[in-house]
C-alpha cells in the first residue's frame, strides 16, 4: 500500500502538554515504526471527557488520507476491566479504550472489523496500570502503521459500549440540542447539523434568542451574535470580533433550542 | 530541487491548540503531499492580532532553508472579500490572507512573484466560510511543497494591502517605539533594532528609565532590569530571574522611548 | 547505522509555545539535517527549573530508540560562563547546558563520552547571547543526527556540575522525600521509586496520611486519595476522578514522608 511509505498516526488525548506523556508515546511509536509520522490532533480534551473526545475525533478524522491510524486516548477507566480495542473503518484505523469514544465514528462510517487488543506481543513488555496510551495503544498503532495485519492484533469483537455524543430531540416548537464544544475563539458548537440551514429558524441559548443567520463573521456588526454553518459541520453561535461563550455565559453541555 | 525530497511547511496561526484546527490542516497537507514536514511556529498568536503574527513570522522565517512554505493564517476577515494570496521571496513561499501579515517580510526581503489564489483545483472541493486555513491555504501550501509551479496557483498580483508593524518615530530627545511582543519569560520585545546598541542610550518604559544595557541576563543582579540585544534582532527589556512584564506592568503596544 | 535514515531529535525546554523559539530551533535542525524528526517532549518545564527538567528527561528518554539525540535546554545561565556540553550514553546523545540537567541520567545510565561544545563550525555563524538553544544546541544536535562523529564536537570532558534531583533521606520512622512533579491531572509524583510497593507503608503529605495503596485509579471511590505505582517509575498520590494537588493543596517541592 502506498500509505505504508509514509504512514500517519494521529494522536488525540486528554494528556495535556506539560508532561512528557505524549512525547513518550511518540518515542514508543518511532522505536517500532521509524517512518511513522505522528500528528497531534489535540491533547487538550477536557480531562476524562469522552463526549468531547468523540466530537473532536469525528470532526477531524475525515481530513486524513486512507491508511491513517487514529490513536485516541481519553481513558478514565485505565487499568480497570474496560477493553482495549481497534477498529477498521473506511480504510482508517482507530485504536483506544472501549468507552464510547468511537461510537459517533461508527454511527457515520460503520465498520469493517473490530478486535479486542489481546495479543500481548504487540504491546510493550512491561505494562503500567495507569498509562496504557504509552504501553498498549501506541505500540499497537505503530505495528498497524508498520503493516501488521489488523486481525492479528487480538480476538474479533462485534460490539462496542455505546457512545454519549448527544443527538437533538424534538420539543414542542422545534428541537432541543446542546453546546457540544467551545472552541479557542469562544464559538459555541452545537449538535445541530449545518443542514438545518435549509429552513428558517431562530436559536435560543439560555434566555437569549438569536435570529441572525450568516455565512461568515463579518456579516454582522462588531460584537453582534450570529449563527453560522460551522467548519466542523455543525451550527455555531459566534460574535463578530468577540467571544460568544463570554457574551452568553455559556459552558459545555448547556441546552440550545432550535425554534422552527 | 533538493528540498522537494523533504519539503517543509511551517504553520503560524492564532488557532490555539485545544481544537483540532491545526491537526486537520496537517491532515489535508499529508493527503496531498505525503512527504511534507509540518513544523509549528506557534498557534498562540493573540486572536486576530495581525501585527503580532507579522512580527512572529518575520523573526523566525530566516531560520528555515530555502524552499520552505510558510503557511500563515491570522484571518479576521475570513469569508469576506479579503484576498487569498501566495508570495515567492528569496526562495521561500508564503501562503495566507492578504491583510498585512506579509508586509514586514516584503519590506526586508522584497518579492519575486505574487499571486491571488484563484485556481480552485488547488483548493479543497468543499470550502467552508470560516476556515480557509484548512480549505484553501493548506491545500495550496501542500501543492507548492509537492512541486506545482508557483504561477499556476492563480492570477498575478502586484500589490498587497499595507502592514501594521509599527516603525519607531523621531521625538525631541530620541525615538518613540513600542512593545511589539512579550515573550514566554515576560521579556518585552521593542521595535528598536539591535543596531541601536552601537550608541549610548537610556530606555524609558512607562515612568521607569532603564540605564543598564547588557549582553545577557546574568550581568545584572537578580530582580534588576536590563536592556539586551534580543535573539529576534530587537532590543528587549528583561529582569534577571524575573518577569519584566510584571515588574513594569507592561502590555502589548505600550510606548517605549529610546533617549539619546 | 540504521537510525541514520530516520534520525530522531527530542526537544525538552522551558521555552513555552507562544513564541517561535521552538519553531526556529526546528528550522535550524532541518537546514542542517533535512531527514531529522523533531519530537517535542515538552516545552512547559517551569521557567528555569533545572530539577523539573532533569526529572522529565530521565522519565521519558528510555522510551526512545538508540541513536536518539536529546536536545535539552533549561538554561538560566545562558550567555554566562556555564559550559555547553554533549554526552553519549547507552547509544543515546544528550546536548545542552552543563547545569545539572543531565546528572540524573548519568546516575542511572553512566556515560561513554562527554565533550564541551568548543568546535564553532558546528554552531550557527552568528551566536546571540540569550538563545543558545537555537544558535548552538540545535545545530550541534542536527550535526550529530546527520552523522558527525561525537568526538569532533569539542574537547573531551570528564565531569559535569552536580545535579539537584533530590533523593529520599532516612528519618526516624521511614524516609522523607518530596513532590518532584505535579502532572496535568493533578497527580503528585514523589521521589520514592515504585519498588517501595514491595513493603507495607503509609504516605504522609502535609498533615494527611494516606493508607490506601492501589494499582489503578478505579480501585478507590470517586474523590478518594490513593497511592499508586506511577507510570514514570515513582510513587504517585492520586484522587479517583479528581485532582490530588487541589485536595491536598500541594505544590512542587513539598515534603512527603514514607512511614514504614
Amino acid at each position: 500500500m502506498d500509505h505504508m511509505k509514509n504512514p500517519i498516526i494521529t494522536l488525540l488525548t486528554d494528556f495535556g502538554t506539560k508532561d512528557t506523556f505524549v512525547g513518550s508515546m511518540k518515542g514508543v511509536i518511532l522505536g517500532i515504526c521509524p517512518q511513522a509520522r505522528s500528528i497531534d490532533l489535540t491533547h487538550e480534551v477536557p480531562p476524562q471527557n469522552i463526549t468531547a473526545g468523540a466530537f473532536l475525533l469525528k470532526t477531524s478524522m475525515n481530513y486524513f488520507p486512507k491508511g491513517t491510524v487514529h490513536l485516541t486516548v481519553v481513558d478514565p477507566g485505565v487499568g480497570s476491566s474496560r477493553k482495549a480495542v481497534a477498529i477498521q473503518s473506511r480504510g482508517h484505523y482507530f485504536v483506544g479504550p472501549d468507552n464510547g469514544l468511537f461510537a459517533a465514528t461508527l454511527r457515520d462510517w460503520g465498520f469493517e472489523a473490530m478486535v479486542e487488543l489481546t495479543e500481548k506481543k504487540y504491546h510493550l513488555s512491561k505494562i503500567s496500570q495507569t498509562f496504557h496510551g504509552r504501553d498498549i495503544f501506541s505500540p499497537v498503532a505503530a505495528h498497524l502503521a508498520k503493516g501488521v495485519p489488523f486481525s492479528r492484533l487480538g480476538k474479533p469483537l462485534s460490539q462496542l459500549v455505546p457512545g454519549t455524543l448527544p443527538l437533538p430531540r424534538p420539543i414542542q416548537d422545534g428541537f432541543e440540542g446542546e453546546v457540544l464544544w467551545i472552541d479557542h475563539f469562544g464559538n459555541l458548537v452545537t449538535n445541530f447539523g449545518n443542514r438545518s440551514l435549509s429552513v428558517p429558524f431562530r436559536l435560543k441559548v439560555g434566555k437569549k434568542i438569536i435570529v441572525k443567520v450568516g455565512g461568515h463573521y463579518a456579516q454582522v456588526k462588531k460584537g453582534e451574535l450570529v449563527v453560522l454553518g460551522g467548519s466542523s459541520g455543525y451550527l455555531e453561535v459566534s460574535v463578530n470580533q468577540g467571544r460568544a461563550d463570554q457574551v452568553l455565559k455559556a459552558k459545555l453541555g448547556d441546552k440550545v433550542s432550535l425554534i422552527l
